[in-house]
């Protein structure tokens, strides 16, 4: 392990930290916010820990990909933690296990919340919770395109937008160039909605708020109803249409740009992703007018907005879903499983890995036609590699594994099997809301300190893909060789 | 396809079905029951049909892998059809729907039940529902390990005690070596169980239906409350400990036999499944215990047996477990995934399947380590070829699809979403009840007759391990080559 890079590297992130916590300070001076003094504290703390670790000396600039998982775990803990700092220096979240959730929860993109009045909070406090989900978003875009499949971990091809070969020796200038082309691609649409979003008549600040939360797929809002307290329907249709454009694979807006249209229209993983929510919401838009809605209009918007923000795992809600129809949320719930596609800022399973598995399926049944068939597995006219095809299978079954062990250590509380369900399903997949108890309308306060940590533990999972964190329990891991 | 073939050994089975009915109609005679006549125009109707159908002309006697599943999976339609008869020529079940779940649960071994009252049915309708367990799990015993695998058809690797080679020409004998054994040790547990329930002042009667429930798996009990009707410890035990033994990989018992002890301990199948039965126990017992039941010794009764009826996929209760707690009822849940062993009576996913799927997870985090190396599957100390490997991640995933999707379905009736889940798990796991409104004191008679017809499917699905049963949806299929 090259522990010198390891802290050299976090120390910058702790820096990187301050000039993100600058907006917020700024918000907090002109708003004559009680924060002020938390941001001011918050950033001298970052620069006491973060300065020194920036100057430990480097034997070797050579990072490999163990020392890169251990840098990728621990920034985003760390950054957490030192993140969760501002709400409990100004006592807006006075405990230390809560802010950490609400960070932990804002980084990875969850925007699963603790609190019951949002309302309350400072400017400053509120635009830094949903800032967490715009550097979180951007933060994952680049690691999982740019920077882990070219340093060659495991795991992370599916991500790739194309096959890059064995190019070692151009790595570091191509890793600096698709990072500025996500940078650029996630900047345009931020700018485009806020825009979009100040033209419909909403504040410039709750603008930025809505659109940090949307494009970065996390779904913290500054309202206690969330999406739901804004009565337009060209606020909701565009925040609808932005949550399901960050759910996209973010290389395909680059081959937009480069004007390979046919490469976008034939994406198999795109025409699934965009199948699902348009078969989701019609059915529940049947399942629910004149049940729950009277007007069709009405039932439709709200239905294809729940649809594109549980998928996409957001979880801004313009309802209160958890009244739908058994039938209705047990389509959300199924959906808490899909997630966005691979490469956008969506967590969950993923609809790409749904996809190589249903084909797997597919290959399975005619195999007992021809049992000595050599049949591959075919992705956007490509085979898909046995190891992606592996990995991709492994990664399903850990899923619900750590999804049934964590619902039963929740029953624990004695809640319903729903609520603890649901609960478990919405911070692994980083979406947010549950039904019941976690409900759009609830929030994850009542839990025990131990439960909020299993819960941020599953954040961090569902954001990390799993394998990731588990490979510090490895023994062999920390073995130098 | 080999239609003569098909048709005439479907014709066997019907005639065989006759010789099945045979004991039911005896005690119907002897007990003087008014569903003598019943089972007459039942043995009647199977003569009429089955009897023309074995003189069909058949070109060439070579069954193909395609032909056998056609066979197999018809076979269970028409044994359960026809087998429903008895029900509803008695007027027991008067509807043809509902007669044909009860005894497709029969036959599949699942143990789901429509009546509210057993009690009432004459003594030889009581008799045929169980002994449509005994027959269904002596032929999933014989199909799955001495036919299915012989004649090449995919799937059904992980089923196969040793590896055969390609030995063709003896295949026929290897055929009828293998189901003999297997017969024969079948025939052995439900003597000596049955011996053991009589011993412990259970009637012959009583003892017969519950051992043919035990050994077969399938949870058809004399009684209303289940396994609680009887008050004796011993018979609670002996239960317990046959279904526990109905569970494990019969081929193990002809090592046993064979004086080959060190495979049986040193097999990783068997020693994860008694490790889960065991642990599930301990937790269940902690958690009950003081808070259910005041006395240690029934708290561990209890858990004991209801997670052997659990993960055995039996279905016997002793206690209402729908009345324990949320953490208990969460065990017994995921134990419902779990199932029995490869090649015995249980269903369920099959522990060998999470063996295998637990070393594949371990293997993708230690790629992370080192991404060119090659880590092999190993089971009890041999490879596992990947071909069995991909098979049983694609079982897995199929599984999660088709109990997601039917829970979607029966959550249009309208109930809570636990009865829904813990519904279909229980009929396409072949287990019985479930929770809340399917628990073990409910049963499954509200359901609309399509709901019947979804979970008799579900169940077949189950049994016939679901791709067999998908098979007959690729149009390839139909197409003679």
């Amino acid at each position: 392990m090259n522990y010198g890079i390891i802290i050299k590297v976090l120390g910058d992130l702790l820096l990187f930290e301050i000039i993100a916590l600058i907006p917020s300070l700024i918000i907090s001076l002109f708003t004559g916010g009680k924060d002020l003094l938390a941001f001011v504290y918050s950033i001298l703390l970052l620069l006491l820990i973060g300065f020194p670790m920036t100057k430990v000396s480097v034997k070797t600039k050579r990072i490999k990909a163990r020392d890169a998982l251990l840098i990728v775990t621990l920034g985003w803990v760390f950054a957490s933690f030192f993140g969760a700092l501002p709400f409990v220096f100004s006592s807006s979240i006075p405990s230390l296990v809560d802010a950490f959730f609400e960070t932990v929860s804002g980084f990875t993109t969850t925007g699963a919340t603790l609190l019951s009045d949002i309302e309350v909070l400072p400017k400053g406090i509120l635009f830094w919770r949903s800032f967490t989900h715009w550097i979180g978003g951007m933060g994952i875009l680049v690691l999982t395109i740019a920077i882990l499949p070219a340093i060659g971990v495991g795991g992370y091809q599916i991500f790739k937008a194309e096959s890059p070969g064995p190019i070692t020796d151009k790595l570091v200038p191509k890793i600096k160039d698709t990072a500025k082309i996500l940078y650029t691609l996630y900047l345009g649409l931020t700018i485009l909605q806020t825009a979009l979003l100040c033209f419909g008549g909403m504040s410039l600040f709750e603008s930025l708020i809505h659109t940090f939360g949307t494009v970065g797929t996390g779904g913290f809002s500054s309202r206690n109803s969330s999406v739901g307290a804004f009565k337009s329907s060209y606020i909701v249709f565009v925040i609808a249409i932005f949550m399901i454009a960050s759910g996209i694979n973010f290389p395909l807006y680059y081959e937009i740009i480069k004007g390979r249209w046919k490469n976008v229209i034939k994406n198999s993983e795109l025409k699934l992703y965009l199948g699902i929510i348009g078969i989701s919401t019609i059915l529940i838009t049947l399942n629910l007018y004149g049940k729950v809605y009277s007007s069709f209009f009405e039932t439709f918007k709200h239905a294809l907005f729940q649809v594109s923000s549980i998928i996409t795992t957001t979880g801004y809600s313009t309802t209160d879903f958890n009244k739908w129809t058994d039938f209705s949320k047990g389509i959300l719930f199924l959906l808490m499983f899909v997630g966005g596609s691979a490469g956008s800022t969506g967590g969950g399973i993923k609809v790409i890995r749904l996809l190589i598995m249903g084909k797997l399926v597919k290959r399975e049944i005619l195999k007992l036609l021809h049992p000595r068939a050599f049949i591959p597995i075919k992705l956007n006219g490509k085979i898909t590699q046995s190891d992606v095809v592996v990995s991709v299978t492994s990664f399903f079954f850990l899923y619900m594994v750590i999804f049934a062990l964590s619902t039963l250590l929740i029953s624990l509380e004695g809640i319903d099997f729903f609520s603890s369900a649901s609960a478990v399903a919405a911070t692994l997949g980083n979406i947010g809301p549950g039904f019941e108890m976690v409900g759009p309308t609830q929030n994850f306060g009542f839990f025990s300190p131990l439960s909020k940590i299993l819960f941020s533990l599953l954040m961090l999972f569902g954001r990390l893909e799993l394998f990731t964190v588990f490979l510090f329990f490895v023994p062999e891991f920390w073995k130098n060789n």
